[in-house]
């Protein structure tokens, strides 16, 4: 995996979520574990804008994070505020893959991005089931009404 | 990114961290957040190891995370105790790619592997510099050194 | 220490901050480590909007947490905006006392309160040292303009 | 709340957890939320060493967790080992409460104390309850095994 170009801008659902002081480590930026965080608070305001209610939990099926990957672009510092958002980039049988970004409000630049491909997982069979087409249409409308992070109406 | 195959389980650097209550989430298990954190740690084990004292802090040159990226094979309970191992997968100019994989001493599995993509940086230039030769001797050496996670004497 | 009565709900600094998901632990509720973060992060918004600028990094002086208290309430669920508030509630020769309150936006309650005991202190001397006399006037000003943590305009 | 003297190093419980690098905030130091996640694994610690199993989730009666303090006496670096006790301090009707002490195994020396207040409660009738004779019986005797968090065999 080499650092892959930056994606579109666009998304249907973001969260903007304060830096607090105590993310920043020895080196005086922000942790990169909190970005992984960051990516979870984006995931869950996918699922409620998108009303996947049935994820929200796991009975009887719910998501799986099978794998996470975050591109780290520049330091973010504090004091920050984050505006992380969350598309579907792919939609599979079972799988589900969301690209995230990550924009600074105060160096108003893109600091990092990734993704995570969720698996829709069915916790009494014990295997991944097919996502449903209603979900499916849920997704596809809810991605049309995306627009840009950078966008002050965002 | 598909879930790529495991890789061997011999890592000359690890790192035995106890899952606490609180790293639990609402659905019961390990919160995934914490397996990044976990790479950290097993990357300061891997510097402390090899003795690359000059990375440990960013005066004048030291490594910055430009990418990372986890699977999660199996969920994680409390408790339980998990071995994280780092070794070095790939030795570029300025760039190091380290393994990582996550033992679950509980379940005696492997719960979860990926990668932190390291990149030697110069804070005075700002840019990214040449990894040097003695620390390519060091990392060969300690390489050399590996063990299987899984081995009681790990 | 017995539970005490809540304080008044009026502050001159307070921050607000979202509830992310997996701030949840394993009994569905908030866990209680975030509360102390919250307070640490309406601590710093103290000393911003007080324009204590020179207790902000620990050279040659700055604060010293010296105790935490925190009284536990109500719990608290996802979603929710948390305010969290800070007031000078006592201010010694080298010491002062901040009282906290954590305001839930979506319950229109208080859900905890609690005190942060901070020691300004002389990194060089290693002792404790006197708040000095500018900087108790900045805190008396500050403190005039204190508003209630529960009206629409805080 | 003045900073109260040490209590006695003798405790039934412990937990040894390794500090890890990014626990340091930007002061160098580990920040002070961490100790308050190490009072909770203490506090499990004892609830698993005591076999107060029925408390471990909150149904139909658990603990909640009413009130926290630490009292932070030296500060803690990278890398060391802390060593967390826990002990029944004072057991009331349905409120108990939990003395701890955090011992840096690098500094040899006792870094913080504090103390958990937790309530057993009826979750099914919303309200405090007794704490059992059953219960008590277990906390008296796991208590007479105390021994001092800084010896070599704790």
């Amino acid at each position: 995996m080499g650092r892959p170009p930056l994606g579109s801008t666009k998304f249907p659902a973001w969260v903007d979520l304060p830096v607090e002081w105590n993310y920043l480590d020895a080196f005086g930026h922000v942790n990169n574990t909190h970005y992984i965080r960051w990516f979870e608070s984006a995931r869950v305001a996918y699922l409620q804008g998108c009303e996947l209610i049935t994820w929200m939990k796991p009975d009887p099926v719910g998501p799986i994070l099978a794998s996470i990957e975050c591109h780290y672009r520049r330091p973010l510092y504090f004091p920050d505020t984050v505006r992380i958002g969350a598309r579907a980039e792919e939609i599979g049988r079972s799988r589900m893959v969301l690209y995230h970004m990550v924009y600074s409000l105060q160096q108003r630049e893109i600091v990092a991005d990734g993704r995570s491909y969720v698996v829709l997982f069915d916790y009494h069979r014990e295997r991944p089931t097919r996502i449903p087409d209603e979900d499916r249409q849920r997704i596809e409308q809810f991605e049309a009404t995306a627009v840009s992070l950078e966008e002050p109406t965002a």
